[in-house]
């Protein structure tokens, strides 16, 4: 599996922000590991722990591309959360689902061409270890008004 | 458990339409199988590959019988997403849970007697082992414009 | 662990209601264990089995000490759940995870907050072992217009 540095030079490749060090924005952990599963909290699309985040409500007839970046920043924040608890994404066996929340006005239905931003990501980063199964929906809001938010799911290896 | 051509028999004696081959509409897969459970995507009611999808926002008063067909017919994709992934639904050993994702009107407030179409077909195909734990929730929008979609999990035997 | 005792001793010292006996509100279980892990139906804040709730939508400016109340009695009937499957808490080893929907107009944008209500609940009453990830959303809808969703997986040892 690539290691962590791999990761994040392969998203900057691909002019995906990394953010550096991600901290909880409440009484929860970012990632919890039980039996070689790795769950991640749900993460929006925050630039820096400043709080700049990418925000918004998608229109039916709005261009994609703000929501498909704000996608892969989640990914790429989940993937950091995953890299501050494990050591290294090295540990990372497998990715088993992302669930995508997108802000979206009641007629949007392109939901799916959102959350492909991050699916076709996440197999750019992990290969045929990144396929997922995957389940996108309209949400009437999100925290801090944020237009993605998404949940990930990785299968990890013990400790080397 | 039941082979897969009786669940098939039994929609079909039950009035669901049981969709042919079913294909992912994104970079996703539609089931995943790990350490005995089987997650599938997020399923909504399609009733075919053309694209033909039970659509609608439920409004507070509105006769449930589309959108508990709606439901019924995203178990029956997931079932049949299920099979083609396990070769037979004999494999199936229990159903876990289903989530339900309603699209749904601000004042609508019957989720549970839209999802109880799927958990009455549930327990109808296998019995005791169709229990299962659930959450029905309202959404703004889903992909497609969806009326509803609904996530299911189950525990699997490993290949006969 | 504390025992089933302990939490609601604890749950009524802070303030929170205990409802007695959960029963499922349509053809769902309220928990399923599989493999050590307890998972919980979706609890809607609901007082009492006559079907007072916590019902309302969250609008931006609104004072959140309601939806934090409802977001406590969700977590504790969820744990009441708990207690009736497990026969007594002590067989909790830890939480895992927290989902929260909460009723919100689109331009709320506090669903932290809210479900911060839950999670400082959560490790007032298990300490370490209350911590958890977590994911907030906003939904236009919920099942009789409550306020709040929570759902709860939890790790379990085998019955003593």
């Amino acid at each position: 599996m690539p290691t962590s540095q791999d990761i994040f030079d392969t998203l900057a490749a691909l002019g995906v922000a990394v953010p550096a060090e991600i901290r909880p924005q409440g009484r929860y952990d970012l990632v919890l590991v039980h039996q070689g599963l790795a769950q991640v909290s749900g993460q929006v699309p925050r630039l820096d722990n400043s709080g700049t985040l990418l925000a918004g409500r998608l229109e039916a007839d709005q261009d994609l591309e703000a929501a498909r970046a704000a996608a892969r920043l989640c990914l790429a924040r989940a993937l950091v959360a995953l890299h501050q608890e494990l050591g290294d994404l090295t540990r990372v066996e497998r990715l088993i689902s992302l669930r995508g929340f997108v802000n979206a006005a009641p007629d949007f239905q392109r939901h799916g061409q959102v959350m492909d931003a991050a699916s076709e990501l996440a197999i750019a980063l992990f290969g045929e270890a990144g396929r997922h199964i995957r389940s996108s929906l309209g949400v009437s809001s999100l925290p801090g008004g944020a237009l993605v938010e998404i949940e990930l799911t990785a299968a990890v290896a013990r400790p080397h």
